[in-house]
């Protein structure tokens, strides 16, 4: 148990290592064209024609064309904006799955698939969470044997938020595809940092947020919906289309677009992607790998450190859960702010069955999340901190 | 019809006459709220507990606090933020209604009322939508004649997008406490420029945008739930609270904010409400008020200008809908925009029995929407473009 008193002044400047809840800071063009877009043309895209409202709908589209680059995605209209990654999921499971359906998903997934899935039993939507091991791989023919006659989707997290394990994204999509069944995919934790190819990976829905490695703004996230797959909108209202009609448009993104959008938040995110396309995304995962992988090693030579998920880099993303001793994770967090002015996360971080997976769910972890403006020099310091919190030497 | 060759370069400066649609521009402090929020505490809130995130979390508070006191709202908790109106009033009208219900709402309401009660009408919802009269205006004695057993809601703009005609929502409050209905008011022209007491006016439910009379950027919105009013939730997933369940959370605001917010625009939102707050939200009105005087009067003289709606400033927002003519209302504002450089709105603005009421389906209606930021000369110079357009003097 930490005293409060033994606290003392943080550092100066902050270290941000929760990147994984959010990217912060942003790149510098991602503040300059929200405050563009605010001050230039902040009109209500898609409603009126006059010049701003053009302009507006022509940056809201410019957006959907640097994602449609990111993703290998073919047309910009099947890209769906949302106010967040959790928006996009609901609507991709909700919009697919009707009564009698089955799902598939794991155990390391987030609450925002696990709660909907959840709820969705009451309607009649059977489910099966595969339990994955306690570094948080799935067994994929474990995929493929959980596979019915009435199974119509498979949701799944591209990384864990938790342990940073990657799944085997690719190798599942082959499942998906093999059995005729739908593949979502959580990518709130890859998008902007890993490769995700659509077509390649048979991705039906991709689910992605704006602003966490993507380097857009909070508010912004986004669906993709593969062409011809048509879904149930969960919200109706003013499209701007086919106004003279009392029924929802099917035509989309339209259909699940009602009300006026995130004008500046997505053009925001349009600078965060054209960031990641300029720097190269193999650049950014490079630094990112580099990052963690030192952590990593720094880590495994403090013998009080208990560290979960696969501890390589080449298997996880920048994201690394730890313990130390069995202090309790909140204190440890609290000591990393107070103290050394380094910001992470703990607790159970909304993904319960992943903490079972991983046998912390009393406990907690300690997440330490890399992105891509931390330096070598940001994880000496956590690292040192560590240390220090190990040894109550601060 | 007008001849594109007749065209020519418009004015210099923009005249923005499209404020129904959004807020252009915002007052300097929205602005510089968010880059500030952006740039220096752009944590997720309510996610981790260090000092960001903690800072992030009290602006949003301060959001909350600033609604309530513009709403004479008790509990900052029953502030539910959303992305635009739409979302508000879809989780109100689907979070509330339950199959075998029956609901009433006015032929003057948006897209965002009418679709998402036409969508209930597969699940056994019924409705009753009252006619109003060719300015807009209904009858209140047809509210309460609609009343049925089965009615749990009464659904009504406070004022039309379309000809600004303000509701009796202060009566219908009435009717609706006296029968043990529910009643959800749209707040979507009135919210920051016209008095809403949700406890003088018996609103259990008040949706309103973030991006329009509240002055915030667009991406954001609100719900007020009156305190002890249970719905359902429209999306789940990780709110930062009771992470250990699989089921969403009945805690509110939680319950129905799931994911993460958007920050930047609820702190923008809170430095828009106040901005109303300092300048006098009377004073607001005021100013909106003078000039659609103003404006209605200028437009008087005009033979062949017809405006709908009440005609009065007293009984309508600062919406001015008209046509010259039997010219095509797109037409008119085509030449608005690019000849006079003035940005309105023409068509059907998203309520096509509002325009069924008024007689103006097939043409749609040219729309001027005037914000706190505009000036009598703006006015001025939007009458003498719609003379010569009358005219066909330019």
């Amino acid at each position: 148990m930490f005293h409060v008193k033994q606290l003392k002044k943080g550092c100066d400047k902050m270290i941000y290592l929760d990147n994984a809840a959010t990217s912060f800071p942003k790149p510098e063009e991602v503040y300059k064209a929200v405050d563009e877009c605010f001050r230039v043309f902040g009109a209500n895209p898609g409603r009126s024609g006059h010049k701003l409202a053009l302009q507006a709908g022509r940056a809201i589209f410019n957006t959907r064309e640097v994602i449609c680059e990111l993703f290998n995605i073919d047309n910009p209209m099947q890209i769906i904006f949302t106010s967040n990654a959790t928006d996009s999921l609901n609507l991709a499971i909700k919009g697919i799955l009707k009564k009698g359906d089955h799902v598939i998903t794991s155990s390391m997934e987030h609450n925002s698939v696990l709660r909907p899935i959840k709820t969705l039993e009451e309607k009649g939507i059977e489910n099966t969470i595969i339990k994955c091991d306690e570094n948080g791989f799935i067994d994929v023919t474990e995929v493929e044997k959980s596979i019915r006659n009435n199974t119509r989707l498979i949701v799944m997290t591209h990384a864990s938020n938790v342990t940073g394990t990657i799944m085997p994204i690719e190798e599942v999509g082959k499942i998906a595809k093999k059995y005729g069944v739908f593949f979502l995919v959580d990518a709130a934790q890859t998008a902007g940092v890993y490769d995700i190819d659509v077509k390649k990976m048979n991705i039906d829905l991709l689910a992605f947020p704006g602003h966490k490695g993507l380097m857009g703004p909070q508010g912004t996230g986004g669906l993709y919906i593969r062409e011809g797959l048509n879904l149930k909108q969960m919200k109706e209202g003013g499209t701007g289309s086919k106004s003279e009609s009392l029924l929802q448009p099917e035509i989309i993104p339209d259909k699940f677009e009602s009300g006026t959008p995130n004008t500046p938040g997505i053009v925001g995110l349009g600078a965060g992607i054209k960031f990641i396309l300029d720097k190269g995304i193999e650049n950014i995962r490079k630094h990112e790998e580099e990052l963690t992988d030192y952590m990593l090693k720094k880590l495994a030579e403090i013998k009080k450190v208990k560290v979960y998920g696969p501890q390589d880099a080449k298997k996880q993303a920048s994201v690394i859960s730890l313990n130390i001793g069995d202090l309790d994770s909140s204190e440890v967090s609290y000591a990393l702010d107070q103290v050394f002015n380094i910001a992470v996360r703990s607790g159970l971080h909304c993904a319960p069955l992943a903490h079972k997976t991983i046998g912390t769910f009393e406990q907690g972890t300690v997440r330490f999340s890399i992105g891509y403006f931390n330096t070598k020099e940001d994880i000496d310091k956590a690292v040192e901190a560590i240390r220090k919190i190990c040894k109550k030497t601060y």
